[in-house]
């Protein structure tokens, strides 16, 4: 038995499991290491900028030949400029984030590139499938980092966006293994996206401190930082409430970087993990171990699989 | 094909599904259609004090000879009167909730009623096991009315408490459909309850404004007010803004009962929704009729039993 799904077909890889592409964290190694066990990394390109990112699909390239994507955030200045070398790099898949699907999809489309878009809300699922995106990332509030104000959780999201659109759906917000995979699934998903459970691996470029911070972390110790200005979910500790006091009606997101890279650059000194700057989604409470990515997407298709006969079991 | 959980046993039920005990709504003509279409009604008992119980008990009784289950809220002054004249009552099920399990459960296991436990973090449910409760009610941040600090999600709570212990679950928390409650059997729960989807039923005796609030509710039209003392997840209106301006660290939920009151006296004449007290969980946005309860259940079962059908077609 196998969990495969049409969007694996899609995509051209085995297990219907995706990387985020987490800020500071997807690199090329890490990318490589997830689409080499036959599931989907993605590359941060807003970590490496332009020439970096050639880089990166350089060592990727040098690692496997399966599919990966790059993840464009649309608000980046650096985006058209990545858009136009895309197809000389080989690159096959693209995930658009943060901004209006509108403005690269038609020339990614044209380029014969495979265009995922991440979203948070009904609305702007609805909005990306107009625009001819080919699947969404369907991303509810329990995710890390940088969260939607509209506050939409997995459960409810995912399946009001399958009732309003026809193009497949890879679920993505809170999951952290093979019963989060299968969730999705009847949900309405055909995959699911990890970002928290793989910057917890051995590929991971984060410090130790953090993998560990994410090894203790239980179920409620994660909580959403600045909700009214640029929500951002985090370990819950001294530098949330320290950043969290900073939050004020007007400011955006640029207003809180001083304070995120002073909290990630105390990260290497922080033993107790309470100084900082710890981005992490719902998930963390599930994750136990450091593991290669590779056995990380093993062991999510194996305990999906064998979660999936139980439930079968229990149906007369 | 028929999905049937061994909770279903344990209860005598039919079909894993619960309807939450909401204050106010779950009363006994409701519990009773609830029962009556084979899954397990609940009554609020704070809503009828201990004298109105007996009587709602009555109408439970004349109107279905199916099992239903009682809710005590452990903080409301009535529990102990109730806890003492259950047994003559015929009752042989109680949720208990918003307390100390180990308050009631020795007494009410000794009077040989089973025991469920309604639970909002992990904490929680590994000390209501260790009292010795049949069954935990998991209930992520998602459901509506008052909500744990905690502020866990289901997605990530049911699988982190079906691993600490080893108790039935039933899961909850934006469940409004057969998706909600294959989802929360993926994750590892035995069951689903469900108060929002309830809410909006013939048998309900809520206002038809209110209904038709969660009718019109989208997928980000809830949120949590008074974060700071009494977080309270309702339908984001102006209503929501006026009670969520009244939070301030130190009140607790009865310094909102005044408010509540009002925002619940102005629904007969609020025909657009905006000045009402609307109480619900982020399950509204799948809400799309008022129907008969009975309906609801069984097309919850229906829809579950072909997205399980659908899930295993998709496996190779």
């Amino acid at each position: 038995m196998a969990i495969r799904t049409p969007i694996c077909d899609l995509l051209g890889i085995e297990h219907p499991i995706v990387l985020g592409g987490m800020m500071g964290i997807s690199d090329g190694r890490l990318t490589a290491a997830v689409s080499a066990a036959g599931a989907l990394g993605t590359l941060s390109t807003a970590t490496f900028g332009a020439e970096g990112t050639r880089s990166e699909i350089e060592k990727i390239r040098s690692l496997t030949d399966k599919p990966y994507s790059l993840n464009l955030p649309i608000f980046h200045p650096m985006v058209p400029e990545l858009v136009n070398i895309l197809p000389e790099c080989g690159v096959k898949i693209v995930t658009t984030s943060a901004g209006n699907p509108a403005k690269f999809t038609p020339a990614l489309k044209d380029a014969g590139i495979i265009v995922l878009h991440v979203v948070s809300s009904l609305r702007t699922a609805i909005k990306a499938a107009s625009c001819g995106v080919d699947a969404v990332v369907v991303e509810g509030v329990e995710s890390g980092g940088k969260v939607s104000r509209e506050d939409v959780p997995t459960i409810s999201l995912i399946p009001q966006v399958a009732d309003a659109i026809d193009i497949p759906i890879i679920g993505a917000g809170g999951l952290a293994d093979g019963r989060g995979l299968l969730a999705v699934l009847a949900l309405g998903a055909q995959g699911a996206q990890l970002g928290t459970r793989f910057l917890a691996t051995d590929e991971s470029p984060a410090h130790d401190n953090w993998k560990q911070v994410l090894i203790n972390a239980g179920d409620a110790d994660t909580a959403i930082a600045c909700r009214q200005s640029s929500p951002t979910r985090m370990i819950r500790n001294a530098f949330f409430n320290e950043m969290d006091a900073l939050d004020e009606p007007g400011k955006n997101a640029m207003d809180f970087m001083a304070i995120q890279g002073e909290g990630m650059a105390r990260i290497p000194g922080d033993t107790d993990g309470s100084k900082g700057n710890y981005i992490c989604g719902t998930g963390a409470g599930l994750i136990r171990a450091v593991k290669p990515a590779g056995e990380v997407v093993r062991e999510i298709m194996q305990e999906a699989e064998s979660e999936l006969a139980r439930v079968n079991a229990i149906v007369a």
